[in-house]
Formats: C-alpha cells, structure tokens, sequence
C-alpha cells in the first residue's frame, strides 16, 4: 500500500473523529493523542484507542505532557479553577478583559502540532489534519484558521527543506450540525468519542463542550448516541 | 519591584547564558529549561541551576518532555545514531539530499517556543529571549530568524488578544567569538556552561558543538574556562 501517510490529531472528541474519517478517505492514518492533563484525561483516552481500533490505524502515538498542568491557567488543566456551564447568552469568561473562556488552555494547539510536526516529519507524513473549529466553538484564539496559516509558515521554515509538512483543517467553516452529518455521511463511530469536559462516566450535558455536541446533533436532527446524566 | 518579567530558554550552554546576561539588564528573569531526553540532559540541568542561581533568577521551571526521544530521528535523541565529529570541510550530515546535520531534533526549537509561550501568557512576561544562532551555527532550519519571525505571528494569532508576546533573539546574527566577547563583558558565568553533545564529565571537544565552542573562544582570544578531554 503506497498511499501517502497523514498525522491525524485524535482527542477522542465527535470533531477529531470525524477529521479522522475524512483522512481516512484519501490517506494511511498516523493517529496521535496528547494527554495532557486535562480533567477527562483516561475517559478521552480510552475513545482514542476505540477509534484508533475502528480506523485500524496503522501507526498510533501516545504522548503525556505534564508542563500544561504545571503551568495552569484554565479550567481544564487546575482543579481550582470551576468549568463553566453554558449559557449562551453570557458566555462564561476567567477575565472580564477578554472574551476567551476559562476552558482555554494557553496556546494548547501550538503544542499539539509541535508533537504532530516532529513526528511527521521523522515517519514521512506530508500532512497534518486537526478537527479545529473556528465558528460554532467556543472562540479559543487557537482554534482560528489564521493561527494554522501562521503555524504552516512556522513548519516552512522550521524543518527540513525536504520534509514540507502542511497542516489541513477540513472542519475550520463547518457548524457543529454540518460535522454531525458529515460524520453520519462517512460512517464515523460517534458513538465511541467523548466531547464532555467535565465527568469521565457520564457526559454532564451542561459544560461548554457538550453544549455545543449536543447543539450539533440537535440542529442536524440525529440522536446523539453517547449516555448522558438524567439531571441535564 | 516592577520591572518587566522576560522568560529566557535556559539549556546550559554558553549561548543562553550570554541571552540571560542581555535579558538580566532590562528585565527580571523567568528562566525555563526543557529536558528531552538528549544524551547530556543530567549535566545541562546542573549547568542550568548553577546559573539560575547565579542570576538569582525569581522563576524558574524546568520541564520534562518525553516525545522527542520517542520520536527520535536525531543522533541527540537516538542512542543507535552516532554523534558526528566535527570536520568543517565535510560537515557531517545524516542524509545526503539535505544539509542538515543528524544533530538536528526534528523541530524541537518549536517545542521550547510552544512551552515558553504558555508559561509567559500565564505569568505575565511579555518577551521570551532565545539564544539562537544563525551564521556561526550548525545549520539547523529552527535557528533561522526567519522561523523566529513566523512564530512571533503564532503567538499573535493563538494567545488571548491580550497577552502580546514577543520572542527576542539577540544573538541570532552574532558570530560565536562576539558572543564570547558579548559574555565576558557583561560577566556571564561562562565557566558554568555545558555546550557538549556527547559527554557529561569532560567535553568531548570533537563534536560539532563544541568545536564551535572551541572557535568561537579561540577567534575572540578567550581562554575557555571549562575542561576537556586531554585527547582532543
């Protein structure tokens, strides 16, 4: 089998799993997680490796980075600071300075595709595919399609002159009902990811990220098939 | 006192020492060093506290990453590749259709950027100082002012709107007798420094670092405080 080889970014959310998908279409999957110490750490874990088994990638990477929660600064990565519940008409926010949210991790992206550049360029990948969401997300400057234009410039000038590593992005203008059809289109198991900030058993359905999930599938009009707690 | 903090990337070697003795005029020192699994990383943390402390440095971290040496691809990294000595009419390279030397870590000068700009957007600093060497250097593409450039738009594009951080590299066309010179006189510790690739108790003084160590002392007319191997 010859075709070309793409480092895919898996969380183990409904957004990386169907970005996986989507490669999966054209390219042999190097699929890639990053733990790094964020709350829901083994449950997101764990729908890394279920998806990974469903693709049946063929090269799969595990990497745990402890500096994010040493450094702290977000809701995910230090206990003290609380997740905010949605509610879409107050945004929650850590500053009233700004509009990023406390669930922000500080330039979290830049060092997952750090991991994603090195390894790619040392098996030989030409691509890298992040499920990034730009519109319907919850406005993480990290997440725009200008920083990976930024980080592809970074990757032209950082590496081998032979390696040419492009970041890809199929999801950056998609609404999250558009990802929930895609992934419904191309067969994606959506019923194994874990979206949920908050709770490694059952999704809590009130937190940013199942907010947005559940928008998603709601607006797409298809059953979410992931359990949830009664009280949502 | 309210002096501005700076984070200054702090391996050990003579290069960023001579940076947190430019940092130590205008700003108060956050001093970070990245462990990542290279051959020297226990002697380069020794050199790195002995200087911190000389810099009575107010933060320091020190972090530990694991994925580059399990993505290996450089002699650094990869015990099973050989550090090359230096022979400056034929540098050493690990592939012929490149320039680049085996020592080179598959974009690790991103990394060190990734982590130092999370750490300056949590606490504050708003200058990361590098030592990086452009001319009088090994060739490696994340050394080029040009991948400095680029990732300054990262940062702008991926932190919060108001963190405004900014990679300085004050070293990045110096050769390394100015560097020498630049130490001397400001009153760097450069007797506190580990630049070898290869040994942890004396310096080889055959690889490529520290012959251009080795020049860059003995252009300036410096003697080189610290001990080598009898046999070079």
């Amino acid at each position: 089998m010859d075709t070309e080889l793409a480092v895919v970014l898996v969380s183990g959310g409904m957004d990386s799993c169907v970005t996986a998908a989507i490669a999966a279409q054209e390219r042999r999957l190097a699929l890639l997680h990053v733990n790094y110490g964020q709350r829901t750490e083994e449950r997101e874990l764990r729908a890394f490796h279920a998806i990974a088994d469903r693709f049946h990638a063929g090269h799969r990477l595990v990497v745990s980075i402890e500096h994010l929660k040493m450094i702290g600064g977000s809701a995910l990565t230090d206990p003290a600071i609380p997740v905010p519940e949605s509610d879409p008409s107050h945004p929650a926010t850590s500053d009233p300075r700004s509009a990023i949210p406390s669930t922000y991790v500080p330039f979290r992206n830049a060092h997952l595709l750090a991991i994603a550049t090195s390894w790619a360029e040392v098996i030989g990948a030409k691509r890298i595919y992040i499920g990034a969401v730009e519109e319907d997300s919850s406005g993480y400057p990290d997440c725009r399609e200008v920083f990976y234009q930024a980080f592809n410039k970074v990757i032209e000038t950082g590496t081998r002159p032979e390696t040419r590593v492009v970041i890809v992005t199929p999801l950056i203008r998609m609404s999250k009902a558009e990802i929930v059809r895609k992934g419904v289109e191309l067969n994606a198991p959506l019923e194994l990811t874990w979206s949920c900030y908050q709770d490694n058993d059952l999704a809590c359905g009130r937190c940013e990220s199942c907010a947005l999930r559940l928008k998603g599938f709601r607006e797409a009009g298809v059953p979410d098939p992931i359990p949830y707690r009664r009280d949502r």
